[in-house]
């Protein structure tokens, strides 16, 4: 199984982009985890080794891709 | 069935998107159409009215949503 991790920070950017595309993303293909990262902070560090420099992003296979922009990573910290 | 347009501009980062991104969408739930707009500059009229600004992106039931950076739409035109 691949694996999609979508991280956003609750904003309306990354709640609609959370809502349309983790939706859309094949499960028979991908197990999705969803992390909020203004919540789990822990998960920052993981999130920046993937790449990922603002929310809301989707790391597919470890391939970070940013959907539009909710906020800087830095914002977070 | 819903409707998922890929937009893209054959550039590497919409390649890489393209690759990753439209192969991660529930076919059983989306019909999954890739637009080149390089190619297909009569499409961009329409991307446009979808609130599209950047490619590559992806348009789930109207709703745009930019992945990455590839080239901003007007340097299609």
């Amino acid at each position: 199984m691949n694996k999609a991790v979508f991280y956003h920070a609750g904003c309306p950017v990354c709640v609609e982009a959370e809502r349309k595309v983790a939706e859309a993303i094949d499960k028979s293909k991908y197990s999705v985890e969803i992390v909020h990262l203004g919540e789990s902070k822990n998960r920052l560090p993981e999130a920046e080794q993937a790449g990922v420099k603002s929310v809301p992003a989707l790391v597919l296979d470890g391939v970070p891709f940013h959907i539009n922009f909710g906020a800087d990573l830095s914002a977070l910290k």
